[in-house]
């Protein structure tokens, strides 16, 4: 297992002792015992390979793969044929019940498991209620900020007054945010006022010119754009670095610096096994990795963190870049500097159910920052999948599943008011609450949202946008 | 052939259909056509990898290969086995004889073939002094710059009044550079004074981190160091920028949008192919050679070009660089950029002779800046490879061969009297000339150059160094 992946490819064929092993188990057992050893992302990368495999051999047998069961003759996928359940004590998941189960529990469960992170419990709930002196956001009650890495770590050291930063970012590949970018920008706004930190956002526009069919100009207004959105979410200019990778990276040697020293310890193999990436993609992909990495060290921010290396990183993201920070946090021992620490949240679902992805190249598939009433409106009325049943009298009868209403979903990051969102889940359930009702909830809490943040969007000024993209010292002494 | 290489590696074991094409055929007739689809860095990939396979074959059985003729089982070496004669036509060179045929003709013609550029030939010569009006330097009358691409388009568009600009570099591995190191900066500095252009020169100090076993502060130490040598050739400070790729990169958006596009348009396979990078290098070498590409257009020096992107480029290097500009020839059209012109010099050899690798770690393999003319008289009486007789008989009788002799090869490079240079040529080959007479020459041609240029070094202050290193206009008008 600490072969590289290509020597596991060549094992292919005759493969079952390997495959036999869970994957799970294999990260989950070892990961602790060798995560200091640099050898974590090695096997990272395999078990990754090894899923990838299972994933492949599903997709060509329509079979979950199983050792010692070669894939019956018949190809065709059989959702209960004996032959399958005989061979995989796994849950076979039907796609149109499950994924709400699995949206609302097990999946987000089993990827802390995989990833190996933490999930946030009523004990970390209460520590950083105590340490902060606040309510824990409703992102974190609801479950929405779900899994942490190193969480109780940041809270000792500032228990202790040693202060710590946040960074988040963005990947602007078009002018239009919807409403689910906005989660990680609210969520970190939050902690800011709450710890009171500087705060590092990353707009990733050298990744979309690596990833899309998009010109650097193209990627560049982008970063502006929703600059715009993300200043309109109420950040202090003198608490708040927002920066371009394109301009960043030519305007800071220590940021390149700590670049080239994760670019130095990280293989083509490792990005593999953890990304995907294959020998046809453009060597900018390959090299990306390490551009998110470095705003993780504040040595990579001199004029805000005076040259100090060690002050801690908080990274509240989806739990989707939780790739990019193991990476990360493989490397930092090795290259002398701390690891972040990491705040998961869970996806935010598309218009049409939690197992659509959501596009910025279908209007229809989200509510956008940009959306008139009317559009919000209509979009929900028409697109938001619903957990309510065929009939009214059966809807009466059998009540509504919240766990699949996208609309009451939205509504769980959106109506702050515990109270009012547990008397609309009972409601619902039982029966008493209907589909369009429960619509129109979500519509009147999502128009006067968005319109005070339009509102809010149009007071950001280019000026205003190019302070807080200029490199230079925050309100804070470290 | 546009396969990628994976799908060749599979290929090995019933390869004779790939490997019976010549590929040196293969790359002559095909890229001239094709250099234009985007295709041709695929396809150079390919021709590298079959190429290395030859070696390879040729490294596991001690022969060459030869389609449809299969190895014979004794694999040990055999000069003149009449198996591998009958089977390959080509000549199998005898390492201590060849090496000197090889290294003044048949290897550089060869490397002409392969790489696909151009003799410089007397036309080319003779155009160099009409357009400079000045006779050639030595290092081109005696073919030591033996090499070019498209030289003749870089002379069309001078004679039309269009300008053009110089870029060269140097890799700072260590503080002390050999007289060697010297050979590209001495040609450079004489194509400026003839044709009065800018001159970039690229510390490459980040690829030094990722290939050795340095710290970021060693490298860019190197850095410093070397530019003070690269200063004593006699640079002026108003027509050079000297830049440390850490530095720079950090300090121009421009340089790493040009960095950004390369990377965008160069996949694994083709680094793979070019250089020889395997899954198991770290990304930061993967990456690096865009890097070297950038300063290849002008757009990377908005101070010096005032954001024109068309002002053409001319590189003289040896040609053990040329790799890194196949690729950025490659890659130029595709994001509407000028191919860099090149000038390329063969390799300076070791003391111990042409076959041996100079090594900065032996301190015998050549003259370095910093030796005292007790070193310098030393080291070539003991460690220079003498192509003279054994006896003084026998070197009166026959002669010595100047064409493996290293104090003749040096004095070629750096005894500028032509006419001298003959004179010895002829006494040594007579057997006039003993050994140990033409090494005093190379000594009382050496003490003095190195000398002097430790003088001139001396002068060299961190100050002027700081100049060279700041990005700033120089004396042009673009």
């Amino acid at each position: 297992l600490l072969q590289s992946d290509f020597v596991l490819l060549f094992c292919f064929s005759n493969a079952d002792i390997f495959l036999s092993l869970s994957p799970l188990h294999l990260q989950v057992y070892m990961l602790p015992q060798i995560e200091k050893s640099g050898v974590a992302a090695e096997i990272d990368a395999a078990v990754q390979l090894l899923l990838k495999l299972k994933v492949d051999y599903k997709q060509m047998t329509g079979q979950d793969y199983k050792a010692g069961c070669p894939p019956s003759e018949n190809l065709i996928v059989s959702n209960n044929g004996p032959a399958a359940d005989d061979c995989d004590g796994e849950d076979l998941v039907d796609p149109w019940n499950v994924s709400a189960s699995s949206t609302k529990g097990v999946d987000y469960d089993k990827l802390i498991v995989r990833f190996g992170s933490s999930k946030i419990d009523k004990e970390l709930l209460e520590r950083i209620e105590k340490v902060s002196g606040q309510r824990a956001h409703h992102f974190l009650r609801r479950g929405i900020f779900f899994s942490h890495r190193d969480m109780h770590q940041i809270l000792d050291a500032y228990e202790k007054h040693k202060s710590f930063y946040l960074y988040t970012g963005r990947g602007p590949s078009s002018e239009a945010m919807h409403v689910g970018h906005l989660i990680p920008f609210i969520f970190t706004k939050w902690l800011q006022d709450v710890f009171d930190i500087p705060l590092v956002v990353q707009m990733t526009d050298d990744e979309k010119y690596l990833w899309k069919d998009l010109t650097l100009e193209e990627c560049h207004r982008f970063t502006v754009e929703n600059a715009k959105d993300i200043i309109a979410c109420g950040f202090d200019v003198n608490k708040t670095f927002i920066f371009s990778d394109l301009d960043y990276m030519g305007a800071s040697p220590q940021f390149y610096r700590n670049v080239v020293k994760v670019q130095k310890h990280v293989t083509f193999n490792q990005v593999k096994g953890i990304f995907g990436f294959t020998d046809s993609d453009c060597i900018g992909k390959i090299s990306f990795p390490a551009i998110q990495a470095a705003p993780s060290f504040s040595s990579s921010f001199p004029q805000i963190f005076g040259g100090k290396k060690d002050v801690p990183c908080l990274i509240p993201c989806a739990i989707d870049q939780d790739p990019y920070f193991r990476m990360t946090r493989d490397v930092a021992p090795r290259i002398g500097l701390l690891k972040p620490a990491l705040l998961h949240s869970t996806f935010f679902p598309a218009l049409q159910g939690a197992q659509t992805k959501m596009s910025a190249s279908d209007p229809n598939s989200s509510i956008f920052l940009t959306d008139t009433p009317k559009q919000i409106k209509n979009k929900i009325n028409k697109h938001a999948f619903s957990g309510g049943k065929d009939t009214v009298e059966e809807h009466r009868k059998y009540g509504g599943n919240t766990e699949v209403d996208v609309s009451f979903l939205y509504l769980t990051f959106f109506l702050e008011d515990d109270e009012k969102l547990e008397k609309i889940k009972e409601d619902y359930t039982s029966g008493a609450l209907l589909t369009g009702e429960l619509k129109k909830i979500l519509i009147e809490t999502l128009q006067p949202m968005i319109a005070q943040h339009q509102e809010r969007r149009k007071q950001v000024t280019d000026e205003m946008v190019q302070q807080f993209m200029t490199p230079r010292p925050l309100n804070y002494k470290f």
